[in-house]
């Protein structure tokens, strides 16, 4: 006992613990361990910082040097020996968790034509963002959707859902993204196999499309209480040309350039409860400004290339290339070319954040609102 | 005093009023009237009726007869002598308060190339629905749109807006919608002309739809926490589009067969507090079953043709018709042709009955929901 | 034809209707006529007023008149042949109506020791407010009330209800308020007797307040999604301590002093959809000042004497009186005592004004914020 | 690497990963794992359980044994140097994160009289249970409040505030729960001491109740649109006698007896956006069914003395002894008197868990609902 210091948090402000250890203090110590407490100042600073530093690292994945070892994992194992063929996204800080950045999961899943995954429900939720492939196709709750290049797709928690590819298409590849380090850490993981395997499918292909995709209009028959969007797919064109829509009818934002938030049609918000799913245009040119907040994201480049500066460091990125902003880190993104755009996909924990009153955000003032770059 | 009757809604019904009138009574009811008071007992019969008996007379305005005189008014006022220049719907059953059913006024405006009305704002909510010409625009609060056939345009309560067509335009028509005699009504109708007259444009032109306009996406910048939508053009096309994927879909409704809802893309909600706003489709040969229910309806005929039974009448419809359903009326609708869809745009009440309660349904049991028709 | 007006509502200002007859116009405003339409500009002015003009009459209904006459209604009608035994406040503006203001009813129900009013239901919202008497009680879906002075009692659109008083209690009177007005406006007027005349009591007495009437505490198993408060009754009690709390603890509002809404413990919002109702306490001595606001109010002196000045006329109040602001009309309060204080309920149709967009207020800024009062 | 087994978590289950290691597979984990990736299906069984496993261990701390070591602390630690003199509750499960049960922290704080801790805000909640002693004062955004025994305070995320002892007083002892664990583990935690060190009280004390502290009232001048209550002190007094009121009019639940969120009365929400916290009362020889569900609890017994068993293990208690209920433990409550109730306090992260959608709950439906007690 006596070789462990109690007092390394120690700061020398007021209003913080500032409490040197003495004899008599490292036997009381001592005592309340006995009874299953401590002392709060002996932690109180640590427990308590002047503001967040993120366990995650800002880091890259570059598609070039994963989609091989993504595609030989077809030949290693079969979809129901894994369950789901997934070579998954492992931030050093946070491989304990199995999180690609935050408390948000993400891997590269993979499907040959004719192969089908099982359906399973979990607490929970999970999105796609298909990179690669034709003839690929997700069933949510016996609705069953096309999957094209771009289209961004979610299976909300507690819903049935399973994967494939049919007889006929290429092999696909597409981002799986989940909360499920989130649901571990509030203790809330259930996972339920379908006593089938497969669901039937009830309903016409692509229906939540035609029922819930339409522009300022929603469908009287439609009733929807569900906290998850009745919108199963976003395809990738109309997106893209929101965008352009938006690009022409306001003005950029600094940090951004045009961002919009995928959103449940019934009410305006988020698409899950627990992630949040933007598209962004960076315009030709754009170089954005830094800022922070809190939150956890992770970046798909959909089109285009550039970079992003993360505390600091700089990464360039393509097109399929994943990459992580932790919580209150710096970042600005930078579309590196004069005459194309870029898009970037990204998902985050925004919705919970947010629902916690826990959203903060800061302007670099310094240097223009650039970050200075490590060599 | 002695020839008064008030005991004229008697019912012999156990719990409703059933009180002969008295010589004892008749001074009673005297000595009440002098203190502005009453007996419940004399009208209570008649202000609690079992049922709602409208007002408004089911009706149709057709357009080839209408059109003519629309026109002619262009050349006997000026915009700027009539304020608005507009031939409105005028039901027999509602004429004191210049509504063409229910609380709901309509008329049409008319506009040639290179007029301008005034602009101002009102506490009543405003929608346009557009039925020819070209060139046509709307300003609202300083956002510009371009109005073609068929678009749905709205410019709610406490707005500034403005009407004119370009020069090098065509002569245009459009159906106005207001809630002008619920703001009168409620005792709330405020009235303010633009002290410039017009107001200054400052963004470009028809930015609302590139902002909001978008399916299943929500533009990070554009905060919004207004009563009513931040889309302020609902385009034809996009429309129609949808209301064919929704019929693709989803099963047929009884009544309305595929029939969506104008909705403010902030919150999945009406476009506006008062007035709400729908876009059906009736496949061809679709003969819908008959129902009631609470509201005022106004419906103008955008594509196609056929007919609607309303309490037992038969209405002949075809493009550019206008025609009512009164609060608790049986309604059914058929498209007449085998071959061809049918569109209505009908505008309604249904936000304040919703907000304050008062909806109710009913479908017809009899006769396989069908309505006998009156010879 | 000729001989009518149609240029009455002429204003000379920019921006308005400005059209003087002709023979031309007059012919053509027959022709649009026999079509079911008309001319907006011949009344444009008159339905777009520059501000309200309420066709209610602020009035005063004094109880000291009143009274006896209430009580005679006892000996003239029996509660089975009345329904209600009811004596309605006739605002000579609204008598068509049959409103003490706006689109309110209001009106003095009396009834003695052993009887009983039978079980029906309204899509009428209805509220009491006791006055004098002992032994009352309301039976709302099932769960019985007994009612006390000064209590506020809610019977929302479409419970079944009913009322009484006990044999052994005293003579009661209380006020009744209901939106029969609003109802039968909107077109959704609804009623229906208890197949059994009365209901069966299926809880414990007053178990409304004991389970939703606490401070800051919301029970688990009680699930509320009605859009009316769950809670029945307000005491008058607590209320009154509650206002003597409120004014120990923030300042006087300058119009009304201390006021508290009655809500909805469920939602904090309105204790249901189209009338609202508030309690609030005028200290010694407060003499507020004028402001005008949209909406309907009809006041009850709970407590104490004094006067409101409403549009330039005086009107001294004293316990039990009742009197009508209506929308739009300036008003003041005063408490006349230096030493005692006074309260007013008052009962509103705030909760439809606010849904619709439609309320606006507005301060007195002349003459230090008090109105002259007329001779 | 080659002594690392991957397959530990295979599980012979259609729908579940059952990969057995082989060199081959070991080789390419390697490979992944130098590219910051991994195969799902070597963890999946791990990170997707049935159902949670919590991390917290149901345990008791006992005021008996604990309290002679508070109050020991006033004599070894100032406030000043401690910046909060409190002993905290160390669950052995989560010792890493400090906190009592999952992202919960919960620490007994003393006071003596005349002492006063700065002041300082966090973008935790907190929140503070009265145990003993008079004289307390906790002041909130310049809102001074006095503290009685059993009275429960809110400190809401973001506010300002400070705690001390009136000189006069008796030295204070209260519980502190805050939700510190979830702030950090959001990555979300920010802080900031008082630039005065302490708050100018600019409203009369206790005004928060005053002006919010009533049944079923609002009052009319104080708005509020921030995501905490405006009530921020829930006295004992009334909030017994609540209890008793509720007991009165409703049945018991099996599982709870009667239960009282304490609810923020401008919404009828949580009081605080990751914290919720609730009173219950256990009637003389209440013996609960078993349930468990998701999120995290810490109960303080306010009144009576009684038992739990929590995942089969039996734990006494009394007065002012805290225990916690982790994560989807089965869990059952008894009043071990027959003739005096008992009343438990408790706070949980059930606002998070609701928001994240992981809220679910189970029966114990075996051997009539009660748990096998182990030896």
């Amino acid at each position: 006992m006596s070789n462990v210091a109690y007092d390394a948090y120690r700061e020398d402000v007021a209003g913080r613990a500032n409490v040197q250890d003495t004899p008599e203090l490292l036997e009381y110590y001592g005592e309340l361990e006995r009874l299953g407490t401590a002392a709060l100042w002996t932690v109180a600073n640590k427990i308590e910082p002047w503001q967040p530093k993120s366990q995650s690292v800002p880091m890259i994945w570059r598609y070039r040097e994963l989609r091989e070892h993504v595609l030989r994992s077809v030949s290693l194992v079969s979809p129901e020996k894994a369950g789901r063929r997934v070579i998954y996204l492992d931030n050093p800080g946070r491989r304990d968790v199995a999180a690609a950045v935050g408390w948000l999961y993400s891997g590269l899943q993979v499907m040959h034509p004719g192969e089908a995954a099982s359906a399973h429900w979990h607490s929970s939720s999970a999105l796609r963002f298909i990179m690669e492939g034709a003839g690929a196709y997700t069933i949510v709750n016996g609705h069953k959707m096309t999957l094209g290049a771009n289209d961004f797709v979610i299976t909300p928690n507690g819903c049935w859902h399973e994967h494939g590819v049919e007889e006929g298409g290429l092999p696909c590849i597409w981002q799986d993204g989940l909360d499920i380090p989130l649901a571990n850490a509030m203790e809330a993981g259930f996972f339920g196999v379908h006593p089938d395997l497969h669901q039937a499918v009830g309903h016409p292909v692509d229906d939540s499309v035609g029922i819930w995709g339409a522009p300022g209009l929603r469908p009287q028959d439609a009733r929807w209480s569900a906290p998850y969007s009745p919108l199963f797919k976003y395809q990738w064109e109309p997106t893209y040309e929101a965008l352009l829509n938006y690009a022409g009818a306001a003005e950029a934002n600094p940090y951004d350039c045009h961002l919009m938030n995928y959103t449940n049609p019934a009410t305006g918000g988020h698409v899950m409860s627990t992630m949040g799913a933007s598209m962004q245009l960076l315009l030709p040119g754009f170089a954005g400004k830094a800022h922070r907040h809190t939150g956890s994201f992770l970046y798909q480049v959909a089109k285009g290339s550039g970079y992003s500066i993360i505390d600091g460091r700089r990464f360039d990125w393509r097109e399929h290339d994943i990459f992580c902003v932790p919580s209150w880190a710096w970042h600005e993104h930078v579309n590196a070319s004069q005459t194309e755009d870029a898009c970037l996909f990204c998902f985050n924990d925004l919705p919970a954040i947010e629902a916690m009153g826990f959203y903060r955000e800061e302007a670099l003032a310094d240097n223009g609102g650039r970050q200075p770059v490590m060599a």
